[in-house]
């Protein structure tokens, strides 16, 4: 592909008609979107269904360990997972500012076709929208997904109960020092890359075993801290948690100190919250670290009863602080 | 609601979830979204499913009989419609630019909010990502949409068969026309409105009466000929039409005319183009008539077998001529 995209790839004429024909359907290609017509159409069983949408306007397009395009099908893959729920098809709505390369755009929809494929789950329909120079930042992807959750499972963010252990798929902050370490202001250099990954095979290994699994959440934007929150105010309980027992990789950590960040608020891509009985936790814990995304797994802390809601932690020097919302800078356009 | 949009709150911190708590969720009110989960749960009976997104990045976002969120509702209703399907429910994701007026997002929040609950199609799950200023342009919604499809019905562009009529549900080009008028750079004054309106229920009582229906579709961007275009492709046949029989409103030709565009070519949100058997024709016109949004429903031509698939018209004149996919100019971010 040469050339850049211009007005009319979004006009509703010829070229638009080609640059879906040739790049976008070219590139998903899977039987529904294949029906080239305003829906896509496929049949479902009865159940229980669950829908998901997020917007990415991450900053730098690409990043170590991927870009906007593979991001879009693992985090929207995420949320319809954190129901327990098999992901069944995407949608993908892209809004393009004039100029932006046609070989950048490939680039972006190859990855994105390839997240896709390799996570079982089709991009069914889509849109194409361009906005003038100067109206937008390069490409913006919004995507949606539904998937079906299984017989029995009802996972929640107001399921957890006071003596829950609480656990981790893996390290904290890798996704958002990935790409600070990108941004040119920033300019410093590390091998840290992004963990953005679709976790729902992982998802699905844990059911599998624990199908009364109370909680499951991934931590983005404002990190472990606010998902963490999120949830006790959900769920009405407090938390305690342990900062020594919270996995950091060193880069991470290193990385995070030079730009004064705190990793438990930095956003992670590939990494999920459980929280279960304590009777169940050895176990989930178990089928999380037999799984290639949940090698790091490890239990945090447990719920507890507080009509505050509290999010305490007892930090690496033995003391104990409450653990607040967002603290420290704001991380722009992280996702 | 005071002041403007800032980076917080798109930040995943507490401004983000106060945002979201008290302007979002409390419009848009419903039970899925108000379980505040990653994503919102509902059941679904087993059978044909249909999926649909699309980007919205009108500009002006308010305009002469409507904004950019009921546009967002109406035109994902619409395409979910397409498919003589039942809409069951909307994601939305907001892309919003930093120093936007909170008081336009809650008008446009509230429109959106009010056109979801006249269609009776619920917004159950969102998202909420803002830009830095000079990164986008005010506001880009993206809608995706799901719903069910009646037992029995099969719609799709590719089952337009030679001997088909053809059928238009009301005046072609106002909403474009609509949009038009309000570009600061026109300047010109009309009292025409957007004919942006959700098609459900008129397909409902055609899909009723005609359960055999071949082909629906909305004549969005490109407006009519586009889309009489791209069924002829995809059914591999040919059109006839006569441009006498394709309602326009006299406002509407007369502003045409000073704007240089052809009527046929500037894009609809609450029409639909309907390809039926001959022998359905009088019956679902009829249907169509009945309704408040079919009130100048037409028929305008017949399919025929052409292996070049050319759409052809029967001039005002008297004469012949071919109806090609885009003629003149571009009318960009009118959707
Ligand atoms: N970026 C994309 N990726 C995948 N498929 C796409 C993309 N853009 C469009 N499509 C597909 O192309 C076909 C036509 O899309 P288009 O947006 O023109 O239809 P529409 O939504 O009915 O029209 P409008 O957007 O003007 O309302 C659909 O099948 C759609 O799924
Ligand atoms: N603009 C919005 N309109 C309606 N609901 C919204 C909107 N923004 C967020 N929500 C709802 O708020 C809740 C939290 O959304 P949020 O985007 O923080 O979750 P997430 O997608 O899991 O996180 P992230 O976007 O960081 O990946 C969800 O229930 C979501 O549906
Ligand atoms: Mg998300
Ligand atoms: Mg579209
Ligand atoms: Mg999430
Ligand atoms: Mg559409
Ligand atoms: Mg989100
Ligand atoms: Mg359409």
């Amino acid at each position: 592909a040469h050339g850049r995209v211009d007005l009319t790839h979004g006009g509703g004429g010829r070229a638009m008609a080609q640059l879906v024909e040739e790049l976008f359907i070219k590139a998903f290609d899977n039987p529904a979107l294949n029906q080239r017509n305003d829906q896509a159409a496929f049949d479902v069983p009865a159940g229980r269904m669950v829908m998901t949408t997020d917007g990415y306007v991450i900053s730098p397009l690409f990043f170590p360990g991927g870009d906007i395009g593979s991001l879009a099908v693992h985090g929207t893959v995420n949320d319809v997972a954190m129901a327990g729920a098999v992901p069944l098809s995407l949608s993908a709505g892209f809004i393009i500012e004039e100029g932006f390369p046609l070989a950048d755009l490939k680039r972006i929809v190859d990855s994105m076709a390839r997240a896709s494929r390799e996570a079982g789950v089709p991009v069914v329909t889509g849109d194409t929208k361009v906005v003038e120079k100067g109206k937008g930042d390069g490409i913006f992807i919004t995507t949606a997904g539904i998937g079906m959750v299984p017989p029995g499972v009802e996972i929640s963010g107001d399921k957890a109960q006071a003596g829950d252990a609480i656990l981790i798929s893996g390290t904290m902050g890798d996704h958002g020092v990935a790409v600070m370490s990108q941004r040119e202001s920033l300019g410093f250099e590390t091998d840290i890359l992004s963990d953005s990954a679709a976790l729902h095979t992982m998802v699905a290994e844990m059911i599998k075993t624990s199908p009364g699994i109370h909680v499951l959440r991934d931590p983005t934007r404002g990190g472990l801290a606010a998902t963490l929150n999120e949830i006790a105010t959900q769920s009405g309980i407090g938390m305690l948690i342990e900062e020594n027992l919270v996995p950091v990789r060193p880069e991470v950590r290193g990385a995070c100190e030079l730009l004064g960040l705190d990793p438990l608020y930095v956003a992670n891509e590939g990494k999920l919250i459980c929280i279960c009985a304590e009777a169940d936790a050895e176990v989930v814990l178990a089928v999380m670290r037999a799984h290639p995304l949940g090698e790091n797994a490890a239990r945090i802390g447990t719920c507890r009863a507080d009509s505050h809601h509290f999010v305490q932690m007892k930090t690496g020097m033995g003391g104990m602080r409450v653990v607040d919302w967002l603290a420290g800078e704001q991380l722009p356009r992280i996702c």
